[in-house]
């Protein structure tokens, strides 16, 4: 026994004190004075980089007026550790980086870290009401995993992102309904997970009895895509030749373009529904998505309309005719949730929309908040939903 | 039905010109060539970087001889794009960073990343022989998910990775054989699945027939942690005051040291067993670990030596006494994989132990390989010893 005991201390001595790759996350330079960043204080926080050789170090966040271009000058100072005090956003989550010399740079000191796309962002996250649920859970956390489909449809194996929530292993008879939860253009099955928080927003809200235990599905939206970019498998070219697409009949080019939707509803549900402990009923399906995954969910509930009873298109990129919601009227639908911040560019859609679905008299809420079309609304809209489903 | 099409138009013109968060993986500043990099043409890889204001540009990799501190300088061309071309290293997985004025930067081109620790780096995969079960399999992906088990023995809810192969769902009364593959200090639970490839090499070695298809737990090692420190969950004190644990008797000093090889035997391996389809048998459990893991890997098998049939320590910091060998030989061990790199800080300890393993007549296979103690040869033991399991 005392073998064993004496190799995990050379197993905890080892840490401290070796240059191995594996050990590349434990820091360096000893003696000097930890660099904290960022630094929440009261009402201001401050970033902080250490840059010895560097000329003009500046700040950019998604706080910011012009997230994309707008920048505070940080002041060198002791020990070439650069620095800007700023007062605290108002709480959201954000992302920024550094620009040194002209070049985008992450903060080695934030452990904290989202993926956008193919880019990954120090995150801040500054605590308050409208952020409480997009921490980690207290307690209870649900299991997030990547299964793969086939797609007949789509002719390839495609990289799903579902949430079976926490209890979910320990209770082998239950069964739950099912959130498909679907992205914007430019992002993945990842978007949801990572910029959107979803786990952590379904975790909290759970553990606080403030929604349905659900499982929930985060499907890859980009037709011609087997799973997100950054895993590198080739992607498939699609004919979105214009002049091809004119000279199609409409049943081929409604085949054509929808092909995603179709496969999320003809294939996906079912695999959802024979894979995991899924309740199989319109009353136990919702469907939300933002912007490009807002027009796919107006899509679907037009297409399959007996197939949802939640339908939640947030920032929407589409319509529907009153025809088209003179059917999904009629097939039932339990809650419409149409979510749209006021700055938004697609605002006048979502207006088009809540005028239509009121002129049809399909009851629905019509969520309007402030700001654009950014994932602060997401998220929002998201925990805010969430607790209106299944109920 | 034409309302859909124009409807999916709009999201997708919407995607090529809108500068909303969700599209930051969108290429701005049309009109420029795109700068390609890191960039393989023949016997050399060329790397590039747009840095307008910056001083001098440098490269570092973990190809170099000290992948540490040793640099290249590149060279300001047209566009204040600096490039460096070098000599295509060997083949095998390496990351890299560039230095801007002294400061580290990840290249923005590179959508290839591995997560280490708590650092995301770029990753350079140089294809050949040694690496062609690294990229992702041609057709049939497995599942990574990421359950949580709940720790009595550490007191808390902990965070898994599990992979199932490719089948699994599709085969709901196939029952399948589990590897637990354990990482080293400065890992966790992601450390196997992102530096070390595993999801990558068991897909490839699995569709080419050469593995048995598996399932594979990768558990997080550090007793303190619930999850990875990139999940920013708050950590357990532990108590390693020197002098209490001299205090304590032998029986209280085990159980607290051997704290998460107790919780990886005792619950664990009953939650998988109970939560996955496997095979609950001595025959059909594998436990293999690298660097600490190779010490866990060691104490599992002489803490429950009926257990696991199949044992690899790989760069292992840990030992055994000839009666525990003895003790380990009696309950049947159908391979002893002992792995370790010839210029590793730990090669003395593996010779030993294979003076050991032969003095008491324990057959295994000593695998010894160029180089130290890094992922390189972590990832040559996987693909490797995956072969030889479950056959």
């Amino acid at each position: 026994m005392k073998r064993i005991l004496s190799s995990l201390a050379i197993c905890l001595a080892v840490a401290g004190s070796l240059q191995a790759q594996e050990l590349a996350n434990f820091s360096f330079g000893r003696g000097m004075k930890p660099i904290v960043s960022p630094e929440i204080k009261n009402d201001s926080v401050t970033f902080r980089l250490k840059a010895d050789y560097a000329t003009v170090v500046k700040l950019s966040g998604s706080w910011m007026e012009n997230p994309w271009t707008g920048t505070i000058d940080m002041k060198r100072g002791e020990n070439n550790v650069w620095s800007v005090q700023i007062p605290l956003p108002s709480p959201e989550i954000y992302t920024y980086n550094f620009v040194v010399d002209g070049v985008n740079v992450n903060d080695p000191q934030n452990i904290l870290v989202q993926r956008d796309g193919t880019r990954f962002l120090p995150m801040l996250l500054v605590p308050g009401e409208r952020t409480e649920n997009y921490g980690e859970a207290k307690l209870q956390h649900g299991t997030v995993s990547h299964p793969w489909y086939h797609s007949e449809i789509l002719g390839m194996d495609r990289r799903l992102t579902v949430y079976t929530p926490y209890g979910y292993e320990n209770n082998p008879k239950k069964k739950y309904p099912v959130l498909y939860l679907l992205h914007g253009a430019g992002g993945d099955e990842e978007a949801w997970s990572s910029m959107g928080r979803a786990a952590q927003i379904l975790d909290n809200l759970i553990e606080k009895g403030l929604a349905e235990p659900m499982i929930v599905v985060m499907p890859n939206g980009n037709a011609n895509q087997a799973a997100a970019r950054t895993l590198n498998i080739p992607e498939k070219q699609m004919n979105w030749d214009r002049n091809a697409l004119q000279n199609m009949s409409e049943a081929e080019r409604s085949k054509l373009m929808n092909g995603y939707v179709r496969s999320l509803c003809e294939e996906i549900v079912p695999f959802i529904e024979k894979n995991f402990r899924a309740i199989a009923k319109p009353s136990s399906r919702a469907i939300a998505g933002l912007s490009m995954g807002g027009g796919h969910t107006i899509s679907a509930s037009i297409l399959y309309p007996e197939m949802f009873d939640y339908i939640c298109p947030l920032s929407a990129a589409g319509s529907a005719t009153p025809e088209q919601i003179a059917t999904l009227k009629k097939a039932g639908v339990k809650l419409y949730f149409l979510a749209c911040g006021n700055t938004d560019f697609l605002f006048q859609g979502a207006e088009d929309m809540h005028k239509k679905l009121t002129e049809q008299g399909l009851e629905h809420e019509y969520f309007v908040s402030d700001g654009g079309h950014v994932w602060s609304n997401w998220r929002l809209y998201l925990n805010t939903f969430a607790q209106k489903l299944f109920k």
